[in-house]
């Protein structure tokens, strides 16, 4: 296990889905911001499960406990501790999965690497486990957005094969992304997506989809050449979030078909005096450093592997069986992961700043 | 700058284009493996400058001195220093960039960073800084060949518009990506790429391409999940690489496309007694862990950003010029980035290797 | 604040004597160890307040929570949240010291680096903060046990002037070490310190005092030069106590008078076969490394910073003071510090054991 | 191995007594700070053997070579690489140690941690390691003078048993260490020292001592608590160097004996307006965290292991002999230690200021 991320504004998480609580220290946030369980449980809130049809139907309040680091509603500068109890257990719901091991879950190699697994849920390899970075990463939010009002929006650009408009200029706001259950801003696509999970869940498969990020009034010289160049971070901390199989930014894959006189963002002087680029192919990033356009990504989110259809696989012991996986399940995880690619950034931009802060002194 | 990558097998580089030499430090490989200085140099070549009309002409020998770590043609388990001399640096080609920040070069965002930046070269953001972690990855691919027979194989799927076919089944060996000088062992598809990038010389432009890669033999477990998943893990040392824009594993953005039906990988019992998978769109990873299949995954490079084409940019102070770069470009860069993704691999691999093994004592 | 310790027995601590609870997340502990509270909570009861006249009547239960990382009394190999609820605050004795700091306490300290300090208690420079790694110090302490049959054993050697014999070659037990309230298993000694303690506490002072480890059946080939030296980490570990002022191992500052020729352990073969030393002035360690010889270490702590005599000083804006502390006091700390190195002393040694196990495997 | 240090201010060493060459990487030193090996090479001078009876014969130039990181006499930001040759290495004289473990040395523990040993000289636990850490701190002594007038100075104050006079308060200077060869400004207690070492020579023995170190001029604020306080991390460099046995800040041991009421550094107002302590038992530290006020603390070095001197010990097979170690060594380390130590706690504090600096901004 590797649990926890970051150099100076550091996080580290506990918990699964069975135990009595999940949740995170977050060591190295400054003192004196503001800070209540108000400001974090609005995106614990975007992410629980029971929303809407889309998501799975266990219905959980995942209130967050700030247990220290606070004072008079203001963080001291010593480790916040962060806990969200366990409450819908059942664990009953999953115990026929035992002996055969959920293709494409981490059933197996948890079992291989550990010696053992959890016997209900997904342990730590559920999804339950984000709770800790989501509440983490809401301080970062808080405190990138007092300091120099950044913004970070993601949503929902692809489910299955519909894809959304490019909305990556348009300003898209968190109202605008909330305002249907898929969490697509395009409202055409997003209708078609809606249908395209409803019938995906009622034939009881899933299906995956594709998010977009943009992250605006973000400092100038962010990132930590070589190792942890700013994209390279990125990368690492969306490939952290379960059932994600790819991460672009800027041009991405698309940019390895251009041509360099093509693909080459020019400078020009911006209106508020700043040296900014033309185009943004680089996706706010040059050299592993942000260069003050925004930062543009996108993620790629498998279907989930717990499906209802049958499957023909193995038990462990290698004999073939069919697995018809009962439970809850989310038809499509795409709607949840949106708060969670959110703070994800957040965390990693918000220690790039303190790691800049004595070169800028 | 962040230059060390690894917990257990940690590797540090220093270097840059100017400057007296390039290098790094190994620290944590274990005792007692044979090694000189014949068992690095093959992936240096590989990677050097001018070997072909594909790369820079700059001829550089780039010969590796070992120099400390090793006693009698063995490591001791200290820290083994690595250098390469720098020798050919004609600083007078870049003089005339100083005013004008290259477009999505790092010339800006280093300028913001550090208050300063390289006046020849591209600095540290050059590719002559990826040497250091060439020479430790080759150490990392000469231990996991003995341990594990792991064999990791990388390859130019894509030049331009131009695709070669998928590969990744067919045991692809370096000896046959060595064939063509563009690295890609589709001879068809290496043809086109070649007059592709020939014709983008010609005419002072630049193109970018997509490596594929392949590490087969890789023991099940390794991975340290949450935050250092395997492909997290993958996706930041990949996008740690000079001109990346996107990673992907297994499926990758075509996943996000598929129903679970589809996508999961039912397991099996292989002929050799392994429990396998029958597909395997997860690309050698579930819950963030090895899982004995071959990881696949795919890089993009953008198009190299230094370009003989004239742009119309701006200077430092904001006003517009026309910038023509002169000296020494690459104009594709993805058959050089071969080496170097095959060794970054081995670094991340060898250390989850290292990280594993107290579990499985 | 660095409150994560280890590196792959990961430790990080969270929590002051005011807030809700303290705690510590435990990362990287192997899989399917037996664990349940009752396995921590001896090392927290003995650390607690109110043991004794020697120490604070504060009296809280401190009982621990095992909150994630097990599942049927087994460690999963994940994350062990632990966590102990704050119950006993009282802020309002401790209002009247807010505009003066305490000499040698860490209020201007805290006040200059945050800009802000605890209204209440010491914050999380109080002893409270030390549950947290007594928790994750006390499965360590199972584990080394259950592996190599480790037996770890602190007691008090000294208070202000008066000295217990040298007991660092008798097998001393927790339960000889236990059988007084000064945990110093000299009986005369005992005697006369308790009755230093019960004076000094009379007359509203305090008074330091030295403890003695002694760690046995350690590995041999324990410590990773040249950074983490053995004797480097357990000095580090044992200096992040409060209140600790020194550290000394084998020989100490006493052996810096001998001659090699008198300090010099030579080898000989020991009656289990093991190659030993005659003598143990190295203290368990040579070269920063574990010779399999017992690690006998001393830790000086000062006198607690707190008393209720009157002390001429000066306020935060520098105008001259007198100060008498109120409230609930330790007169010495050092029999509640006994737990707090033998947990410090396990989570250095095992963080040790795994990194060194893939030299081992 | 762990043979990196610090979080912002990274040093990584590599390099033992055989090999061609020791070093080191600087990554994050802050960029356009003046420096070249000029800056560098005097504390590499004050380090090398041969100069004088006092220490060892053998006769190294020693000279660093900046291999990167600078430019125009300027650092750049990024890392900088630090070499010195090894030239005079003489590895016949140490043969016949081979099947003999040298008594409180590192080859039995070595050959038990890695399976191997250094076949000359005492490999990576040998005083030859702390080139790299030394060039290292110069350049952290010359950023931390040029910020604040920090000025960090060392000297002998005991060896064997004769003990200089206090002289931790009067503001002793290199010069003044280095105005004789025993480097102790107790010019009295100095000729004495050096009588003893010269007499310790002559009849093949060594002698252990004693160094103090007095830092000034450093920033308030300094110091990560818990598992970082400014004393854990000064006393894990100290025990970081060869053939430490102890560190004490401040009373130290000594404290340990003292009443609260003693020990208690009352505040006052100074004449520069800052509010500083009128005594310093506390060595400049209060809760982890400097207090403005002089760090002071005292490393205790044991004698060196190697003596000429003739010893009953063991073969590593456990079979009787006697050994007589020829060659070169040094009688007694402590005074070239002095620069180690002094260098070793620039790494130290120049990694807190860089950590403390965005919480000053």
């Amino acid at each position: 296990m590797s649990s926890t991320i970051g150099t100076l504004y550091k996080v580290s998480t506990f918990g699964e889905s069975h135990g009595k609580a999940v949740g995170a220290i977050v060591d190295g946030c400054p003192a004196n911001l503001q800070l209540t369980e108000a400001d974090i449980q609005p995106q614990l809130t975007r992410r629980r499960p029971g929303q809407s049809d889309m998501t799975t139907p266990r219905d959980e309040a995942d209130q967050v406990i700030i247990l220290s680091g606070t004072e008079n509603g203001k963080t001291m500068g010593t480790p916040i501790g962060l806990m969200v109890n366990n409450r819908d257990q059942r664990p009953g719901d999953y115990g026929e999965m035992s002996n055969v091991p959920r293709p494409s879950h981490a059933d197996y190699t948890y079992q291989m690497k550990y010696g053992n697994r959890a016997s209900s849920g997904g342990g730590r390899s559920s999804a339950r486990e984000t709770i800790g970075r989501v509440a983490a990463g809401a301080i970062a939010e808080k405190w990138l957005s007092e300091q120099f009002g950044t913004k970070i929006t993601s949503w929902v650009s692809s489910v299955g094969d519909i894809d959304a408009r490019d909305l990556s200029l348009e300003g898209i706001t968190r109202e605008q992304v909330d305002a249907n259950i898929i969490r697509c801003p395009d409202e055409s696509a997003a209708a078609k997506m809606i249908e395209l999970v409803t019938a995906t869940r009622d034939r009881k498969d899933s299906v995956g989809g594709i998010l977009t990020c943009v992250a605006e009034h973000i400092p100038v010289g962010l990132g930590e050449p070589v190792f942890e160049r700013m994209e390279a971070k990125l990368a690492q901390a969306m490939l952290s979030i379960p059932a994600t199989k790819g991460f672009e930014i800027g041009s991405g894959f698309s940019g390895a078909r251009m041509f360099g006189s093509q693909h080459n963002d020019p400078f020009e002087l911006k209106a508020d005096g700043r040296l900014g680029t033309v185009t943004n192919f680089s996706g706010g990033v040059q050299g592993g450093i942000s260069n003050g356009e925004p930062l543009v990504f996108r993620i790629a989110f498998k279907p989930p592997a717990t499906i209802g259809l049958a499957q023909e696989t193995s038990t462990f012991d290698g004999e073939s069986t069919v697995l018809e996986a009962k439970g809850r399940h989310d038809p499509c995880v795409v709607p949840r992961a949106v708060p969670i690619v959110e703070t994800m950034t957040a965390l990693v931009l918000m220690d790039f700043v303190l790691r800049q802060a004595y070169r800028n002194s």
